[in-house]
């Protein structure tokens, strides 16, 4: 394969249209969409309007005219047709970490009412740090304990212990996705529920958390979904735990009449319970755009086409790598069927300066401690010559040895 | 006093330049700003540079080149200054209610941690309504007990059993101010902790939490403070409370070092470990340019001087609509020392659409169930002539009985 197969590739891709959707920065690569998705061109303007006509002019009459109080509902149902979940099941708020709270909660307080004895959490070793730690802070609380353990061990840990089974769907770091279905499946018939994050899979790769049965889904708005940095995140109730319990994070928005302002909670029907403060309307307003350029893919086959073109794109881009930088280690799975929309490599040493050492070229990627070099794909604007081109780029670095100097080698705050 | 009075109060105010920082529609005397603040001139052209340049342009890299993660606590060192906070005492963080559930978890276990037995939270009968649900469900998960009163009846609940003193310092209704210092003097003599919402004081009121030796506050962003609808809240915990306890929204973000991604929780020092997600970035951005607002009047005379012409306001409008209205009860207190920065009246029965008819005359309050109609004063854009004309214009409402129009009295989803 040559790089005009690849421009050729691009050239008959269905969905390249689809990147006129975004305003990307000139000369730059954007491999880092599974940590902030880029800026949607609707986004500016529609941030305007809420702005100046809807807040600065009709103040808080929007609240109804411009049913900025349906917004939690509104954004969560465009979310709900990427996830294989059904309208009026899913509702945007807070952050991820807070609704991972809210569902393991509730996940706890189901099981604990059946079975008292079921107190174990069980996630995997290498789970984004936020959810283990949420999942530390409700096991410390509730009396629970966190067990964690690497993937090929997690099926031996459902047993008659185990009350929910907590998972990132696609793993941060290395990429590799988990059989929701069969783990599900494995889960219920050992008697837990499960709780997975979306955070790298919503956008990115098909889900059906209906078809699986999960229980309880939550999901990030910045990264495949462009919501804007710090976006609101989604929360998914499988509709026959929804009515069943209620969330501690019991706030006025989850009420069935907040503007009753009666003392007593009564929780609202469904997932809308699983609601507490006042929505932010002004990243509401941007998720909406975000979520509103992966919907764009409907016409062209949904998320099933994304699909085929990401695996594409990472295939070739590991291939290129593989062949041009035999000193870095593919750490996703080779195979597709276990890989998300990214490709992450390892190296002992120089992980973090050969990534700043990229973004200096353009080429945006991440690092992830201590070890991962991260390379995200999001088939929306990137193309296969972006790819290929990439893969050059990390060959150039390395064998240059750019990543030495000074100015790579230091820290910054956020990695 | 005559119009032409308050004309002339209106062209000796020192404070009146402070108006020019919003966008302010034509046309309207807006009196609901303890609900939704106004747009600031700043917000549409900030928002524009995060957009385009930060996020559009500038991607992850701006998380530490625009300083994004430091967002929480820049802007929290801002608010502190309104409400007698230390700098590095106070972050600005999720929802209100979502920040009540943190700062009531940690006071519960403070006190536990000395005082088993003490399994009461005290708190006012008309307390907001989602302060009392969060209350409520922390109560029902660690077996607390809310007790709820009247504001007179509140010190005699401060007994061997009370843990936990909750009040909302400023009453959303009736705009009943509680003293701060005396009952947190109280609180703490009978042996119990003290959390002050402060949703209708930040902005509006002096308020000195270091003074009083509050222990927890919260606070709303989208009120006095003219964040924006649904803008980000805050968080301040009294410094020899904050390395203490850690709070169960334990998100990454709360984490003594985030980026090293390593799978046990350790807090931050401090008040940061009351953090949780990743910061919304767009939404901070908005509460900057509103709390930039209130601090430009720090030359004028700051919060006092805003104080002062608050009750000036307020009084000056309460007095009208008591010569003019004789048919509204004053609900707020009379005593300038016991009212916020609004002002209520309750109708038995037609609360409703008076507050939508004055609406449609471009006088905008709100109503508040069951019987409240309620004004706020903010006086960074509020005139003399404006609190004049609101009084006559409810009047001539009154008078000429305009709130019986069918259009008036249809409900709407949000009051």
């Amino acid at each position: 394969m040559t790089r005009d197969d690849a421009l050729a590739l691009d050239a008959r891709d269905p969905l390249a249209p689809l990147r006129d959707q975004f305003s990307l920065p000139a000369g730059v690569i954007y491999l880092d969409g599974n940590s902030l998705g880029v800026l949607p061109k609707a986004t500016a303007p529609r941030l305007q309007q809420v702005v100046a006509d809807e807040w600065g002019r009709d103040l808080i009459v929007s609240w109804n005219s411009a049913d900025w109080i349906g917004l939690p509902q509104r954004v969560g149902d465009k979310i709900a047709r990427l996830v294989g979940a059904g309208a009026g099941e899913l509702v945007v708020a807070d952050s991820t970490s807070g609704n991972l709270y809210k569902v393991l909660s509730a996940a706890a307080a189901i099981v604990q009412a059946d079975a008292p004895a079921r107190r174990v959490i069980v996630s995997e070793r290498s789970n984004f740090p936020t959810d283990l730690y949420i999942a530390e802070s409700l096991a410390r609380e509730r009396g629970f304990e966190l067990v964690l353990a690497d993937a090929q061990r997690l099926p031996s840990l459902l047993d008659t212990r185990c009350a929910v089974l907590m998972l990132t769907h696609v793993n941060y770091r290395s990429g590799r996705m988990h059989d929701m279905a069969a783990l599900t499946r494995a889960a219920h018939e050992a008697g837990a529920l499960t709780v997975w994050d979306l955070a790298h899979s919503a956008g990115a790769v098909p889900v059906d958390l209906r078809a699986a049965q999960a229980d309880f889904a939550i999901g990030c708005g910045y990264k495949y979904l462009n919501g804007g940095p710090g976006a609101p995140a989604f929360v998914w109730v499988n509709p026959h735990h929804a009515d069943r319990f209620w969330q501690p994070l019991a706030g006025w928005m989850g009420h069935a009449a907040p503007f009753e302002f009666t003392p007593g909670y009564r929780p609202a029907a469904g997932v809308a319970r699983y609601l507490c403060g006042t929505p932010p309307v002004l990243s509401m307003a941007a998720l909406e755009c975000g979520v509103d350029t992966v919907l764009a893919a409907e016409p062209f086959g949904g998320m099933a086409a994304l699909r085929a073109k990401s695996l594409a794109l990472t295939r070739l881009f590991a291939e290129r790598v593989a062949a041009l930088c035999p000193g870095l280690a593919l750490v996703s799975p080779a195979d597709d069927a276990l890989r998300g929309s990214q490709v992450c490599f390892s190296h002992p040493e120089i992980g973090y300066p050969v990534v700043q050492a990229l973004i200096a070229r353009g080429v945006i990627g991440d690092f992830r401690a201590p070890d991962i070099l991260r390379f995200g794909f999001t088939p929306l604007y990137l193309r296969f010559a972006d790819a290929w081109d990439a893969a050059q780029h990390l060959h150039e670095v390395l064998e240059r040895e750019e990543w030495r100097r000074p100015e790579f080698n230091r820290r910054a705050a956020v990695t």
